[in-house]
């Protein structure tokens, strides 16, 4: 990550005064802290779990078989044993990287999820424009809700990544998150020879457990442990021993279905503050998940951006963040995360932001003159 | 890993009759079951905490000062921002693995920790023995207490690794655990331009945890925080945060002692009872840590050995995991644990390891006949 970019992220976050729109972080109020409390107290005492030992790479067969069974009901039939639970999906990312060779072209959006591009990077894999004409062995995809934008990407593209013979990683971190409720038949009922779905507990039940998953096609999934068992040996069994018991006891769908209500509510709130007091930017409504995507009125240095904004009382992230390959301009984009801040802030938030438009034309047209 | 002999070790783990002379674990006796679940229940219905919600790649600031404290006290003056949290101590190894380009010659030991084999050999590089003559780049050595043979293998060479201008990977997992309560003078102390220190909380706290570290050079800390977070993000915030709860409260150098002399005791009961039993067989005396190495008077194809041995009822990891480079004869030698089966049933494991050995010498015996 950009060292300036990270340095006013850390002064963000160290600031309470500050509003964050930033950081797509799940609501606060929604993680279910007495509930896993409770799971806590459960899994330990008892010398029968194994919640402090070690365990084995695939990692717990409860969430395995959660996992699969959702699958399963999604269209793709999926078994436990071909389940990895992984430390979110950033690792189950990273694992997908680390089995294709050094120097595979993967076609990726020209805006997307930035860690995805740090990983494949580091990895030594060459990153290539994911547009109409762009063809690689691999393609990144973010299905139902993508990352920066909050709008489905995947299912206007859908029958033309079927017809094609690309692996597909088929990134679902926020595929529950819809708030018309509906969940995207995984690419992979259609295409299990070439899919690596990718999937996290982080959106909805708390990314401090780190628990996610990788379904890799059948025949890749041997390859896929030997580098889980490389890279740290297996999940956090504390962490699988705990949400394992959560999932027996609570009631998820419930949960997603309280979290979009939640989000849906502050994502409508935030599109209508933009409109009233920003109404020059374009603002892409978003379908789902946790943030939305604008195309500013601003030129010039989105990281200089931030800088202003955070000057101002309001945290964003610049949208060269999402941005494998260099932008044909200098026209300001933003992700701005309705999920964390608190409903009644959101307004505050963007008269903040709209403060910080200003200055940041001025300055720049002073400095023109 | 041999796929014959991880299923070897999956059957062994399924079968409750068995009793296990294998894998390392902490004992089950020791973990601090109730401490670690009350520690839970505090850190997560505050809504102030944030064991649930995403972090930063470094790690949770109280876990990183705990590390630096003790490592100053020990003689290399550190910093919580020279250390990174990882998921146990194989992060951290693969972490050192992932920053080095792929190719590197690794100098190692002809018999040392099976993940580190793995890991490093994964990564693309290449393992040369580090026995006097083998010059490389980057060294691999286990401070301490080694894993297999439960003895310091780094203090009689300590002068000539520190006059050497190889890189270090310093593993120190087991560091905590001599019998004799010394812990050596960390090599970072007197090279730390060129040490990438590596520990853990896994053998006293709970591996189930996954929480370790890694020192790296202080120049190399950037780069180091950019894989980190390509692999995961950051290590589990819910984990962190418990454990350094439990840090705050507990009296970790009073756990340690409980361990050192219960592994103690364990370790001599082991090796009275091979002496009696298998007189035939080299035992290393151990001087910490969970297991020891035995040369056995067998030969032959060792993973038929624990075969054999799963056969009569116990459990052993062969030599050969252990082993980077093949080995010049077929002699069989054995890591055997005396950490996690109970002490009352030593003899009797080692009883079982007889009968095996006979059987195993008779099958060979008439297959040679």
């Amino acid at each position: 990550m950009n060292p300036r970019l990270e340095q006013l992220h850390r002064v963000a976050a160290s600031r309470a005064s500050l509003l964050s729109l930033a950081g797509g972080l799940p609501a606060a109020e929604l993680l279910p802290r007495d509930a896993i409390a409770a799971a806590s107290v459960d899994v330990l005492p008892a010398s029968s779990t194994d919640a402090l030992q070690y365990g084995w790479p695939e990692g717990d067969l409860a969430i395995r078989a959660w996992v699969a069974e959702r699958m399963t009901a999604r269209g793709a039939p999926t078994d436990p044993d071909d389940v990895v639970v992984t430390a979110g999906a950033q690792q189950a990312l990273s694992l997908v990287a680390a089995v294709w060779p050094a120097g595979t072209r993967v076609a990726i959006d020209g805006e997307t999820y930035p860690a995805a591009i740090e990983t494949l990077t580091l990895a030594g894999h060459a990153l290539v424009d994911g547009g109409p004409h762009g063809r690689a062995p691999l393609a990144y995809v973010i299905d139902g809700v993508s990352n920066p934008h909050g709008v489905d990407r995947v299912a206007p593209r859908r029958a033309a990544l079927l017809a094609g013979d690309a692996h597909l990683i088929v990134d679902e971190a926020h595929v529950d998150l819809r708030f018309d409720s509906r969940v995207p038949r995984p690419l992979c009922a259609d295409a299990p020879a070439r899919c690596w779905q990718v999937g996290s507990f982080s959106k909805v039940v708390g990314p401090g457990l780190r628990v996610g998953w990788l379904i890799p096609p059948r025949e890749r999934i041997a390859e896929v442990l030997a580098h889980k068992r490389a890279a740290d040996l297996h999940t956090g069994a504390f962490a699988q021993a705990v949400l394992a018991r959560w999932l027996e006891r609570a009631d998820y769908d419930e949960l997603v279905e309280r979290a979009r209500n939640l989000y849906r509510a502050r994502a409508e709130r935030l599109v209508a503050s933009l409109a009233r007091r920003l109404p020059g930017w374009h603002v892409t409504v978003p379908e789902g998940g946790l943030s939305l995507w604008v195309e500013t009125d601003l030129a010039g240095d989105d990281v200089a951006f931030l800088a202003a904004a955070i000057g101002s009382g309001v945290a964003v992230d610049p949208g060269s963040m999402f941005r494998p390959f260099p932008a044909g301009d200098d026209a300001i984009a933003l992700r701005l995360s309705f999920s964390h801040a608190p409903f009644a802030q959101l307004d505050e938030a963007v008269r903040r932001l709209e403060r910080a438009a200003t200055g940041f034309r001025r300055t720049r047209e002073a400095r023109a003159a």
